[in-house]
């Protein structure tokens, strides 16, 4: 017989259904060329490892086969969208980032697993290329009081803390700060509400090298 | 005293926080002037009455102040993307919609509306541009039994019957069809779940012009 401490340790990012969909959109006429060549710069940089990637017509899946998997998944997508600003020259790219944790896919999920792992604060070094996010946060399976707006008041107040979040707009939390800073805000609160919560997803629209924003200074 | 009925029938689409955010991206250079001319496009074709616009750096907050909500903010969002499609003569664009009810923004929801009102499949005519999207749906107050994967795999069915449901991917499903019928899909589903689930939330990555489609063809 196992405690439920050992259970957690044994369980994998895989298993919990960690994982991100994206997809990245670099304003320009060579938006082919900057994506693929940004892919391949969070490659060669060792981005990738102890993920799975899959390439769609729409986005790209990552789901992390090791841990810290929440922390290897930030650490590539931040590595992704600041390689696509770099080679537009700081030019105008937006990234829409789906982290899920629960269910992989539509299949029915396996929420049996009740003790549930909470990671470490993700450690992820700044990427030196400012954002500005729009971030929402969805605790699914929230058990019988159904009270899932505490637990997202819980995760802004985490994130007016940490000076991310720079204000409230309808159905979302205005994030600015380091690309690497905005996802590690969304991404470590989403984690801390997996530890609670079986099946939890996070959305992020990230904006950088916007001249709404260059203008508004 | 007012019966259940009546009471649904005085709810207005902003008192149950039925709304929707959006970005849109256009891959060219001329980012700009497509977006603002796709807006105003919109905007002149009349999609605009009876909502309420707000755009900010990220993206732009639509609400709905008058019935019937749901269709009114559809029939824009095609509109404004069918009108970016063509401003770039069929080139590559890319829209991410949030549809919200229940929770306008981050204040403390009014879920004690109980009597929810069902609406009518919207009714939204096409626009002559194919789209393929990943759509994903959140029913957030899901009550005692938690059975929120029982909605999703009920949504998901009903899209297949519709025909716009292409197949599964991780966290989402592929569809595809005129970008009104897509959009349609989601906010029919979405506005199903409302009737049984207070707050709700979808999710779509909207895709036209994109080559990898065409390659793949």
């Amino acid at each position: 017989m196992t405690t439920a401490a050992e259970t957690a340790t044994a369980v994998t990012p895989l298993q919990l259904g960690v994982g991100a969909r994206f997809s990245i959109h670099p304003h320009t006429d060579d938006f082919a060329g900057v994506i693929l060549g940004a892919l391949d710069d969070a490659e060669r940089a060792g981005l990738t490892e102890g993920l799975v990637l899959d390439t769609d017509v729409v986005s790209t899946y990552v789901g992390a086969t090791e841990a810290p998997g929440e922390e290897r998944i930030v650490r590539y997508l931040a590595g992704v969208v600041a390689a696509a600003s770099r080679r537009t020259g700081g030019g105008h790219v937006v990234a829409h980032v789906l982290l899920s944790r629960g269910c992989p896919g539509e299949r029915t999920c396996d929420l049996s697993v009740t003790a549930l792992p909470r990671p470490e604060p993700l450690d992820v070094a700044p990427t030196g290329v400012d954002a500005v996010a729009q971030w929402s946060l969805y605790p699914l399976l929230d058990g019988g009081d159904g009270d899932h707006m505490a637990l997202i008041e819980a995760a802004i107040a985490g994130a007016r803390r940490r000076g991310t979040a720079a204000r409230a707009a309808h159905y979302a939390t205005m994030l600015t700060g380091d690309v690497a800073e905005v996802l590690a805000t969304a991404a470590d609160a989403w984690a801390a509400v997996g530890a609670q919560v079986p099946h939890v997803t996070t959305h992020l629209t990230v904006s950088v090298g916007s001249p709404s924003v260059r203008d508004a200074r």
